[in-house]
């Protein structure tokens, strides 16, 4: 299975140039879209994004993950093999995190160039073609160079902002939820939110928070946009109040 | 063919979840996006969507249906077997159209709970394991309970308001084209439409009511925006005004 | 391979609707959304857009291609060889292009008629079943009548306009980057912006052009939107000032 993450839309012809890529390279692997809306350009929500998300995908994964700002630029390229699942994009941190989350990481970099390297589609032309052959299970050992670490990593601590915005309004956090009480609330745009278990428990527009369904901490409004009914942006820092009124 | 209905839209990563399920307990079916656009939450403009957008799909296609403002509440899960195809969702109303309209129409409640039930994501967790399982041919009898109905049903007569706007903003009503004839109006926000047989026939900028290729009336501006240009929204109310002057 | 472009988004059922003619059709073929956001309605943008994508896939591929004011009117159907690819459309220009580029181009009027044929969506009933028939190796004779040439076509010339605006802000011309020099200036807006090789050779928050991944010159700015920065939209013309102070 190769998994998509990107800042690419929907919109824009990217995904389906990749796709075209790696439908020549593994044909007969299952090809899924999991996130295109990652926050344009903002490897950082990416980086925890991915953690979450991946963790419910089978073993033998492979992720094209490419949110590039830096593409044309120094960064260098990566694999990264995490926990039996596999993981292709920029040394821009976007991976570090679900790296160093794992029980185990190797890292490779990508010194092989294709001979059409465009300065700014590097998702098409480098990554997808690694991507592919690790699926078809042809790992590409002439194509890369085993490497102790990534260049950029992350704090791993989680990160107490809003990363994700969803279409209903949802806001997620970089909050894991396992970490947090029953008790516990969270505050926000100076708003202090309470847990709910499910959007059922909450009354009809009403401001709650719950662990979602990739275990982070979302702000939620029960039929209704958190996003706008708080205000809230990509960003956004949020703080747990804990039960007995310390702050975590 | 497993068959996507949802709310879900395309942002966010919750369609690539599903299909992460789907491609392992169904790996060699296709899966169609039909809808991800259904007005979110509500069951009911899906349902009369639903019922006019199934018919073009060949016996045996299963159709995972979620518009399910009700997850983690006391509402049931169904699978309703119509006319050689499947439809599996929550019993919110949002099947019942499709299966009134069918000649034959059989039903069961999901009873079995996965081991990962989330509180808020049962597309993934309750219905796609059941879609993928029924799309690969072992229909899952042991997880079923046969019911001789659903617990909500809508009102099977046609639903005369706009039920969904496209992207070009053409705005489709829950009315069936066949019902109506061809001298007939249509009246909504205080104007009166004409039917036309075809873009073509209308001039540019002409708003005007044809029956579309699902079958719905549908209001609609030849190279414009009906929904811009009559200030249309989700909701309308529409009413058939006779080729004879009377109201229908 | 079968690879989708069409003016129909991503919001509506259409792009489901017609995969699942091709599912059928054709159901061993891959299917690629290349591009779903040619502007609406606008063939002539389309055109030089197809041109500039088409040339990335392999051998064999199909493209089915619809952006069709004028279905359900006289203009007629179309199937293109060209460079060992397909093209299947309307006959308004929109495959005009890629045409004439190509070393070599044959042409087809599909003149059969299927039994379900919609006023407003042939996408669905005339060119996916033609398309996918190709596609799974059956090309049908029976459908098409060789002609010499397609009814409609545009200026061979590059459009010195944008084309295309993406997700990012980005705005592509009409123009091929291979006929300017590296000294040529953009002129659009007012403005006149330089060249750079990479987003990585501009500062934050810098316009100007490049050659993109499909060979067209695109103006951009590092990390931000071009289209938001100079006030771009679909249509603006723009003009080369070449190195030597003359104006292309």
């Amino acid at each position: 299975m190769i998994v998509l993450f990107t800042d690419f839309g929907w919109h824009d012809p990217y995904v389906g140039q990749i796709k075209a890529v790696l439908a020549q390279t593994a044909p007969t692997t299952a090809i899924i879209d999991l996130l295109h809306a990652v926050p344009d350009f903002n490897a950082h929500a990416g980086a925890f994004l991915l953690a979450a998300l991946a963790a419910e995908f089978p073993p033998g994964s492979v992720f094209l993950c490419v949110v590039d700002p830096g593409v044309g630029g120094p960064r260098q390229a990566l694999v990264v093999a995490a926990d039996d699942r596999w993981y292709v994009g920029p040394d821009n941190g976007l991976l570090s995190v679900v790296a160093a989350r794992a029980r185990e990481a190797r890292y490779w970099r990508i010194d092989w160039r294709p001979e059409r390297l465009s300065a700014s589609f590097h998702g098409r032309d480098l990554f997808a073609p690694i991507a592919g052959a690790i699926a078809a299970g042809a790992f590409p050992d002439d194509r890369l160079t085993p490497v102790g670490a990534p260049e950029v990593a992350f704090d791993l601590a989680d990160l107490p902002r809003v990363i994700y915005i969803d279409h209903y309004g949802n806001a997620w956090t970089g909050l894991r939820g396992g970490l947090l009480g029953e008790q516990d609330a969270i505050e926000l745009k100076g708003q202090r939110l309470g847990r709910r278990l499910t959007f059922h428990e909450a009354a009809k527009g009403e401001a709650f928070w719950y662990v979602n369904s990739v275990g982070l901490v979302e702000i939620a409004v029960n039929r209704g946009s958190a996003a706008a009914q708080l205000g809230l942006a990509l960003g956004d820092p949020v703080r747990v109040a804990a039960s007995q009124g310390r702050l975590h």
